[in-house]
Order: structure tokens, then C-alpha cells, then sequence
């Protein structure tokens, strides 16, 4: 195999590219100029090296000089240590940010679980969790969890796994757990909607 | 022009349908038998006639021997008479009723009100909505009044001109007014959601 | 079953209409006033017997006062009689027509024959088809039989059954028969193109 | 601006990739193993090194050990060498190799000419075409070029450029100089065929 193939292949694991955006990747990178080519390289090969994962949400952050182990978003005196939200990745929390609606702070549990999974723990970081909420539950400091999950099949499934998990938890220190609200999102048109939906809505329904 | 463009014509004004589907139809009525094109023809003119509208509720009905004018729904004694959901079309009110999760009565607007309509009051039934609401409200029997309504512009500003509308009455008589739940609805991925959903999501997060 | 639904289910039988259109088509009408209910119940009771099969080409055509049994294109004398383009459907015709590319005469199947159909020649008008290329073949006035049809499965399937039927026909009276060109069509990027479309485009190519 | 931002940017560039899949690239490289990253990293910096533009046809390929400066496809023998094909990428000659309809040689342009580009040389190799075309015209091996681009816009216009462009050459050595074939392509419903597909398939129709 050439090393056309060989590259083509590292990018068909790439989320969401097929064989063929593959092979076009490597094309492009070919008629690329040598300055491209480096950068990318070197990004690729440091980005590991000033990534780190913040030692208390777990999510992905440029590392600084001096070299904290926190990420600045769990180091900002402004946001609310009470609210903690749990979500699948980074791309979720971003999400989130981008919103302007939470200023709370984060865990990243670094996947889902996808139903029948028989080992969920190898999924998602089970530990890191426990040691992350354990002292701040203790001083008093926590007081809610908010599992914020996709309301799809595995998200579901994911915030039922983490909910058993806390529960012991959740119930010693009189924790608050709670899920994001469900009823119609932006653009929903009330007579294509399923009816888990309308459901939501009617049950949920704001005075 | 002939009897195929006329008739193309009428369908073009049908929901959904552009010129070409339009004559698609046409087309096929001419392959049909004498028996279909003759069923289709008398359901067309006798519907009127069959299907009534509802003196309280405003959803078209088959109309019954008795001659009864009210629908089935507004006569069935086991529906929760406290609770009202105003929706803008019978489409809405249908896909509420297969999600078998309401068993109060409804109101059907019978259309919405687009942005920037000057006057509201031709596209949807103001006048019948009062006089349905006003006895209901002053027997005591009405509790609560919910605004079901897309969560897009224009079932936004249809809530909101009916909010209006009904506020001094909402007053006098000291009732509830609801909107729908916002927030995820079913298979909403939160890495592809809006800002608006999240935080609603996030505002109406459950316990 | 009441006029909603019966109705409703006729409109399903539509072509390309589900059941939830369907409904919208039923409350559509329910909104319309009598003066369109009229015309629409009118036209389609009338239609057939305003429109007429040409006993030539066999497509649909408004009769006129003169009763001729000809449509206005095979009555056209502008028209090149020594070519004849065998189409599936009087839509197939039309955007042919829509064109401008093509001067000669047509023949409307009334269908097409789908993979093991036992019975094709239940499926398209046989005989018709027979009974029109005879004499003009005869008095040596056509010379070309073009097989129009769509280049998919059951549109190739027709064309195979069309020429097998036509074989003898052909040979006795030394006509052309040729099918529709084969290669790009507009819109047609190369890197895209599955192997057949590749493969005419390159035996097709043109000087 | 921190690495995965540089690095996003940069993923932001790849064809078809736009920033939410670009930030999707990076935080699915930070999981990604160290042998992953490595591997990646050295195909990107080596791919140059490794992989050569064919002295002949202008492709990419894997270069040998023997250090040939041809690629396999110039070097093969039993490639028929009086047919040279014109491409725009080596996306197109693949799909054209994949549909094992074509058994002559390439040339790969490089890029495309968009309509008002002022100097098309430089988006597509001119001077190479013709340093490779001159001494295959003059020994009297080559006979036809075809112009195989895409059937759309800029397609159309650089096969009008190359044209052009070989037009003084085509005459002097009496050259065949074709286009790929234009009609109906794999799956194409004559019913929603556009007009110029529809002329070129009752243009180019096969006996």
C-alpha cells in the first residue's frame, strides 16, 4: 500500500469522512506548499503536548506557562461553583458556552454510553467523576448536577448510567440532580412533532 | 386553455403542490375509472355538507343523525373541562390527541398570524374564541388556558396577539395561562442545538 | 369512517401523497368556499369527457368542436412524420416537447413494464401501438423509431419490451429503431459518475 | 489564539469541512493514541517525498526504488497510447479507471478554469500539456485527445479553454480532438430531465 492509501486510511477514521473525502484529503494536502504541510504536521505532533485535560472538568486546554493543572474555566472566581453540568464531550460544553445560559461549571465524561454496553465504565470517566465530585460535595459548595445529555437513544442512556451512579452519592450529601427540560426546541412545528414531545410539552408547560 | 390546465391549476393551490405534481395529478385522474373519479367528485362537494364545525371548539366533525352542534369531544363528560389548549389548526389538534397525553378541551384558531399582519383578527377566530371562553370562565369550570402553538415566528406571534387578546379576561376571572414546554425535544443531539433550545433547556431543567 | 377519512384515503392514492397530506388536502377544501369546491368537483367530473385519448399517438387532448379524433400535433402538418419517439407517459411527452429538440410525431405507452411483470402488454398499450405504426409504415412514410424512455431499471425493461415486440415489424419494413443517447447529462461532475455513466460517456464521445 | 484553534483553522481548509467538523477533527485527535498521532504526522511530513508527479500524465503517484520518473500507468505497455484523455484532477481519472472502460493515457490538468478567470494558465498545467503532447503528435502515436470534464460550467469551460488552447496543434498534426458524450446518465427520469440533457439524448441517439 502506498502512501497515499496508508494516509487516506488515518483520515477514514477522521468522525464523519468516508473513503472517498479521504482519498480527496490527500490530494489536497499534495498540492498543498511545504509551509502548510509543516504547520499541520507540527500541530498534529504538539497539539498532545500544550493540550492538557484539566485536572478537575476534564476537558480539553491550552496549557499556560504556569502551568496549572486547571483549565480557566475552573479557575474563574465568577462562575458558580454550586451548579455542576455533566456532559458527553467538548464539543458538547461548547455548545453550552456559546449559549450564554450557564454559568456554572462542567464535567466532561469523554464519551456516552451506547445501550447494552456491558462495561459503561470504560466508556465514559467514571472515576475521574467520583474524585471530582467528592470534596466539593463535602464542603458544601455543590449543590446541583445537572446531567445534560442529547435526548436521543444514548444520551439517555448515558445519564441513566451516571444517575445510578451518583445516587449513593447524590443521596449522603442532599445533592440536587437534575436533566435539561424537554418539550419543543426552536423551529418545532407542533403537527410534525412525535409525541414523547408533545408529551414533554404539555407536562412541562410554563405559566 | 383546456380542462387539463384548469384543473392543474386547482391543484396547484392544494397544500405543498407545485405545477408539475399538479399536473401529475391530473393525469392520474384521467387513468382512473368512472367509479373512483365519481367517489371523488361527491366526497368533494357533499363534504361541506357531512362535516360541520364544532360551535365550541371549532374543529371540523362528521356530522351525526341527532344533529348535534357539538363535536364528540366537546360532548364527552370524561374530558377535564378545566383545562383549554387553543391550537391553530386541526392538523395541530390531531397530532396533540395521538400523543394521548391531554385530556382537556381545545380551541382551534383556525390558521395563525404571520409577522407584521395588520389585522390579526381576519386570520384567526378572535370573536368565537371569546364567546366559547367567557361562559366556561364565569360558570368556574375553566381553570387553565394553554397557548399550543409551533415554537417558530409565527406560532410565537399567534400566541402572543391571543395572550394579548385574552389578558383582561385572564384577569377578571383569575385564570391560568400556559404555554408549551420548551426545550429538548426527542432526538435533539445538544452538540447541534441553538442557543435559544439550550437555554431553555437549561431554564426548565427538571428535578 | 367518516367523509374526513374518506376522502383523506382517496387523496392517498394520489400520486406521491402520504396519509398525513392527504389530510391537509381534506382540510384544505374544508376551508375553500363553495365557488371553488364547485369548480374543482366540476372539472374533475368533467374532464374526461372534455379530454380525449388521440387515436394516434394515444396522449390526452381538450377535444374541440370539430370532434377530431387526431390531436393537434398529429394534425400538424409542421410536423416531421418520418420519426416517432415512444414515451411511457403523456408527462415524458411533455418535457420532451418543453425542449424544443424534437420536430417528429409520438406514441404514449400508458405505462411501463416493471422487472418480471408476466403480463407486459397489460402494462402498455400493445396493440394500439401496432395498430398506429402498421400503415405508416406500410406507406413507407416512417422511417425512425426512437425508444424514449427513462434510463432506469423499469424504463430500460420497457424499451427491451418494446423492441422485442416491434423486431419483426422493424425488419420487415427496414425501419430505424434507436434509443435515447447515453453519457453526462447536465450537471454531470466526472469525479462522481458511477461506472456505466463513464463507460457511454466514453463510447459515446463525440468528434 | 491556542492549538486547537490553530490547529482547527487549518483543518478548516480540507475540501468540504467547515469549523464545527474542523474543532471535531482536533478534539478526535487529542483521543487518539500516540502511535495514531505519529503515524499521521510522518505520512503528512513524508507524503511529499514519497509520492511524485508523473513526468508524463501529471498524476500523483508512489515513487519506487527505481527512482522512474513516469508513473506505472505511463510506464504500462499494454495502454493503448493513440488516445489520451484530459482530466481536471486524479479524482476524475480514478472514477474513469474504475469504470474499466478506458485503456488509453491521461493527463491530469491540475484544476479547473472558472468562468472570468483572466489567466487560466495558471490555474491549469498549460505549458506541461504541451511539453507532453508535442512529441507523442510528432512520432505519430497519438491520435485522439478527449476532453473528459466535468458537464457543468466550469467543466464546460476549460474543455473550451484546452481547446483552444490545442487547436493550432490538433490541425498541425491532423489530431481527432473529442468530448465525452452527452445524454441521458445512470438513474436519469425523462419526466424531470432538464432540455439540454433531453436535446443531447435525441442527438446523440444509437441505432
Amino acid at each position: 500500500m502506498n502512501s497515499i492509501s496508508k494516509l487516506a486510511r488515518l483520515f477514514e477514521q477522521f468522525p464523519g469522512i468516508g473513503p472517498r473525502q479521504a482519498k480527496r484529503f490527500v490530494y489536497f494536502l499534495l498540492t498543498r506548499n511545504p509551509a502548510f504541510i509543516n504547520e499541520l504536521s507540527t500541530l498534529i505532533t504538539e497539539l498532545k503536548q500544550e493540550i492538557m485535560l484539566c485536572a478537575s472538568c476534564f476537558r480539553f486546554f491550552a496549557a499556560d506557562r504556569a502551568g496549572s493543572t486547571l483549565c480557566p474555566m475552573c479557575r474563574d472566581k465568577h462562575r458558580d461553583r454550586s451548579t455542576l453540568a455533566i456532559v458527553s464531550t467538548d464539543a458538547d460544553l461548547e455548545t453550552i458556552e456559546k449559549s450564554h445560559s450557564f454559568n456554572g461549571l462542567y464535567f466532561v465524561l469523554g464519551g456516552s454510553v451506547p445501550i447494552l454496553e456491558s462495561e459503561p465504565e470504560k466508556r465514559v470517566r467514571t472515576r475521574e467523576l467520583m474524585e471530582t465530585l467528592e470534596p466539593r460535595a463535602k464542603s458544601g459548595e455543590l449543590k446541583e448536577i445537572i446531567l445534560a445529555t442529547s435526548l436521543n437513544l444514548e444520551g439517555e442512556h448515558t445519564a441513566d448510567f451516571v444517575r445510578s451512579l451518583l445516587s449513593p452519592f447524590i443521596e449522603k450529601y442532599g445533592l440536587k440532580i437534575s436533566t435539561l427540560g424537554r418539550g419543543l426546541s426552536t423551529g418545532t412545528e407542533l403537527e410534525y412533532s412525535d409525541a414523547d414531545t408533545i408529551k414533554n410539552a404539555l407536562k412541562n408547560r410554563t405559566i
